[in-house]
């Protein structure tokens, strides 16, 4: 039955009647915790526990089975054994519930039976039409007034907020909650997807952009199935003005392997990942605590109109921390005008520093705060304030703390606090934090944070998403050449048909000729012109240069003659049974910068496209930068210049400015091959010779793989 | 007066007898809180109340001057007023106390009268062998029974401890002490050393080396004024086994001149002092945070055997996030024996992942981690283990935390814990502290904090600390080139005179002679042999190639010839007024790599030496090393292994290993040149050609600039 996710999360989220499908009177159970967990938020519709034994749960009449229930229901959850999930869910299908929640491990995550359990779920899931959440989860909450919905075995019911969490680890959601309790961290939804047999992620993305009570998105992922999807919906929120905030777990091998066991999944490549999340615009976290700095900050305060910040301490030495932290991620001290140097020299003691930072020394009470904080938010050329206590022996910490709630409440400028200590800090903490001011024990996170938000601000994430495709190309005659290739039961084209290839998707290839003997050789390099540069062609030799098969800058005939005996030889000695095409003459580009084009298959994002620098650029310093295809012009220029190795494209230290345009070209092209042929495995343009600016490129070596049949 | 710093150090931290001198009766002041912070401490001596005017304090006979203290004091702390302190310490000079605390603000720090009221204090200290901690501190504190002090104004006494912390800012350590608080982190000793105007953080180096008490020194630091006296005391600490922590502020120039404003300290170069902590064995910690996290990790466990980890969890995502973190610090995940799986096998339930990472599911109860515990203690191949913990519903937070400190203090395997949340999790982490188990609020803080540790634990601390020194040097003859150009006005060295100054400390330059016409050019080429580079010589003239006085690669008479003239003409089009010596002919090297090594000096550290490839590698990827000089020959080594081109040199992807030990050679000679003449201001070969493995290597160009007159 066609399903309509919108409106099956919205009987999830917002629902008017709730069957609790397994449930118990045992208290401490899952079951019974779950109901309990509904009563105590006071949800805002009714409850129907089902059982097949008990004639009530918590005071409420209970139900034999779904089908029992006289009115309809909007939303199951069911905690069933997973050996019986899959009838529990068919009855629900049949009373016509379309939202549910399946709590129950022992699916996809234990592998084996779980696996075909996870599967006949779906089946009956898309048979109703109904969406699913889990299995494998703790649950989702909705904090909205209008439901007030805690579905969920979490200990906490959170408080009311804009920021919304998804994760993939319901364990993780635990400490989560305990870490958000404490620090007065308010959720709008909090959703533990598990193992996203039906509703995915994206689902949910796309759910939260419509979401008025969402304002900040945090997802906790191990494992990416659809990557372009990940990265579609992404857009799309943010584009909607919703920061997306990721943890993405499984970075190393090892880490990818824990989550493989956990939850049955198998994590990507991270480099990859990280492109990917960069090309999306969303910002991906190191850890938990760095992921709630940033999503308070967000969620807090308006965002600044620059990176000019004022800095007001009672302490020295953190000034200088915050002063060295601010730099370090790109902020600006803002000049005070005259105007405000006189105004804080005249209610300031004669020992404070009034310059920015502002030290109002050991010894501030409340009303020196107040000074500088009104002297920063009045100076124009201050656009966030960053105040800074530590507790000595006159401070006022719980009155510091109320005055600066008091002045942001007034204020459209961001104001961020760190309080530094635990202790004696704790209680102005709890009002900063009760005032959605966004705390932060070290002044180097308050400002990381910070910087963060500026620049989401200042990101335009309307750049254009077109992706321009070039009309000069022949698709078909490369399709056919793949495809009979593969068919030959071969997996790599030789050079002479990758470069083919590359001319039909317009690629400036360089003049080439193929000669059989010496004689011919000589003739070929006269029609191209000296220098030359002569290269082996075998089927059976990928790295020609390895085997001593490529011979540069030959400047005549000598020269030639000398090179076509000396391959062959060198060929004969690396591999005696590689039988030779021929030699392929080619001109020889004197002055040229070479870069390196690729393209690879990624399980979870498909086509990812590399850029970097030639030779030890690549090698030494991984200088490349990464794109998934298809590519925008936007992406295809972010990936060269995202390299450090760009600035010598641009001509640094005297050196000529490259042609970086037809490099653009070359990316765009190389994006619609990609795109166009999946049987492409991978492809090295490598090089790419650039030269200088509006002189071109071209493509001296390629090396193409093909699927296997 | 002669002072022996070592006993009047003791005479501050362990005095018989202290004298507070401007103490008062006004609570909330610093004169009385210091006197009430003593007598609370329960101060293991006499404390006589100084001033003018009271007959007692706090129930103490007070004294009018010093003088009438009828017995020997060890420890005056001066709280009078900047103007005035001079006075009272004369006194103190006159009654034969050494050990002074000047608590007092009002000196270096505000500039002008203030820096000479700083110089008279230290004069009245030498005159009278006295020392003194501070001006403008908060005081110091000793947690040692046999003393129980509490010589500051803070606002609490920390708990005992084996952590010494030592404080430039004085505003920082009343966060530290509410931080430590909270966590139940205790301190040695706790120093705050102010403007440093007699006792250094040096001598206090030293002094701690020998405290019985400390076991891990931190501090926080924000002006450098003597580097190497730094790194020597540091050297001598960590030989002894005992590890530093440096939290340095001033890092970005806009801190540096936040802390002039607040120290009235310059603070240095933040590259340089990178390298010069490294080379000394310093642990650079980034913020407050971290630096405890390190500290803890040293003080409450024993040293790891190995890198080899045990991860046990209630949550399967932060086990994950565990997993990643520890791989990325370069640690392992033990491989646990037959034995040991079956034995986890036998006792947690089949949901559980026996392997490493131990995942023992969320409604794991202290059985559980009983049980894994004890399997990773007993686990041959596990020499840390590392325990995280999720408040899930059935999670016996408490008696979890409990059960692992139990285990802790029966095992000499270390053991690490994260508690993830706030609230809940809280009274756990409570029992973890105080008994000194480390914890980690994140997983990947507890990893970073053990490889830290791990790291330290495998330095090899007594690498030889010999200087190498050649004899085969003219330090006389380049002394004298030097003063006497100097003394001629001028600021640099030809290149003549520069390859006589190479020659003499016996590097090794390539052949050359200087031709003034174009006979002696071709003469002289035939006499070295070709290829041949040529370059211009003249005093106007630094960067030759910018100026076209440069070309490289002559192979015969006639290119001679022409270079000659083309030289002389891009010379005059340059700097018309530019007057020519004579055109160097040298010879061309054309298998080299091109290594930079250098030479500059700072204010704090002194010589400092660099290395980095050539070209490229050093404008674009920064990819330098620097040293301190003299230099051992560890350091020279770890110089060229630092930089990411090092492969280049070491022979990466079939191109020649290089001849490393003679740029080790060099690097030596030109520490050995740095230290013997402190007039080189600044030095660049560049390049030195470095030709493949045994083959030597030969400075290509240098330029030296010398001191101004």
């Amino acid at each position: 039955m066609k399903k309509n996710i919108k409106v099956n999360l919205d009987k999830i989220f917002y629902p008017d009647s709730i069957a609790v499908v397994g449930a118990n009177k045992v208290v401490g159970t899952v079951p019974y915790d779950i109901l309990r967990n509904i009563l105590d938020a006071d949800f805002n519709g009714v409850v129907y526990p089902v059982s097949p034994r008990e004639r009530f749960i918590a005071g409420i009449k209970a139900y034999k089975y779904v089908s029992d229930i006289p009115d309809p229901v909007d939303l199951a959850i069911l905690v069933f054994p997973s050996s019986v999930t899959h009838l529990a869910l068919e009855q629900c299908g049949q009373k016509g519930i379309k939202g549910v929640i399946i709590i129950s491990a022992g699916f996809k995550e234990v592998g084996g039976e779980g696996i075909e359990r996870e599967k006949r779920v779906k089946e009956i899931a898309d048979k109703y039409g109904m969406s699913i959440i889990g299995p494998n989860c703790l649950g989702v909450i909705n904090t909205d007034a209008r439901s007030k919905i805690n579905a969920s075995f979490a200990r906490r019911m959170p408080e009311e907020g804009t920021i919304a969490f998804l994760s993939q680890s319901g364990a993780l959601c635990t400490a989560v909650l305990d870490y958000a309790y404490a620090k007065h961290i308010g959720f709008s939804k909090f959703i533990s997807f598990g193992n996203k047999a039906d509703v995915t992620e994206i689902d949910l993305l796309y759910y939260l952009k419509d979401d008025p009570k969402t304002k900040v998105i945090l997802m906790y992922l191990e494992e990416i199935t659809d990557g372009p999807g990940l990265m579609k919906a992404a857009r799309t929120v943010i584009r909607a003005g919703k920061p997306i905030l990721i943890l993405k777990a499984g970075r190393t091998p090892e880490g990818a392997l824990a989550a493989a066991s956990h939850t049955g999944s198998m994590a990507g490549n991270d480099e990859i990942c990280d492109a990917a999340f960069r090309q999306a615009g969303i910002i991906r976290c190191q850890n938990v605590e760095e992921m709630f700095n940033i999503a308070i900050a967000f969620a807090y305060q308006p965002m600044p109109k620059s990176n000019r910040i004022a800095i007001i301490t009672n302490a020295g030495g953190p000034g200088v921390l915050a002063t060295d932290a601010a730099i370090h991620e790109g902020l600006e001290l803002a000049k005070f005008s005259e105007e405000t140097l006189s105004m804080l020299k005249k209610n300031l003691p004669a020992t404070a520093n009034i310059k920015n930072p502002v030290d109002i020394i050991g010894d501030a009470r409340v009303d020196r705060y107040n000074v500088a904080l009104t002297a920063a938010f009045n100076e124009p050329s201050v656009d966030a304030v960053f105040t800074i206590l530590t507790p000595q022996s006159m401070t006022e910490i719980d009155l510091i703390a109320r005055e600066i709630a008091k002045v942001a409440h007034h204020s459209e400028k961001p104001i961020y606090a760190s309080f530094m200590g635990e202790a004696d800090v704790s209680q102005g903490i709890d009002v900063l934090q009760r005032n959605k001011i966004p705390h932060y024990f070290l002044p180097e996170s308050m400002c990381r944070a910070f910087a963060i938000v500026y620049q989401f601000s200042q990101t335009r994430h309307n750049v254009p998403t077109t992706i321009p495709t070039y009309e000069d190309i022949n698709a078909p005659y490369v399709e056919e050449m793949i495809t009979h290739t593969i068919s030959m039961g071969k997996q790599f084209l030789t050079e002479d048909e990758s470069i083919r290839l590359l001319k039909a998707y317009g690629f400036p290839v360089l003049k080439t000729a193929l000669a059989t003997t010496v004689d011919e050789a000589i003739q070929k390099a006269e029609d191209i012109g000296f220098p030359v540069v002569m290269k082996v062609v075998s089927d059976k030799i990928i790295h020609k240069s390895e085997a001593g098969g490529v011979i540069l800058n030959l400047q005549n005939k000598t020269e030639v003659t000398e090179a076509f005996h000396t391959i062959l030889e060198n060929v004969k000695k690396f591999n005696p049974t590689a039988s030779v095409k021929g030699i392929l003459i080619e001109k020889m580009i004197l002055d040229g910068e070479e870069v390196i084009l690729g393209l690879k298959r990624d399980k979870s994002f498909g086509p990812i496209l590399m850029f970097g620098l030639g030779g030890i650029y690549v090698e030494i310093f991984k200088d490349v930068s990464f794109r998934i295809a298809p590519l925008t012009e936007h992406d295809a220029k972010a990936m060269i210049e995202e390299t450090r190795a760009s600035a010598i494209l641009h001509g640094i230290r005297g050196r000529k400015p490259r042609d970086v345009e037809k490099i653009i070209e070359c990316l765009l092209r190389l994006s619609q091959l990609a795109v166009n042929h999946p049987s492409i495995e991978e492809m090295d343009i490598n090089p790419l010779i650039v030269q200088p600016k509006g002189m071109g490129a071209y493509v001296a070596d390629v090396r193409i793989i093909l699927k296997r049949e």
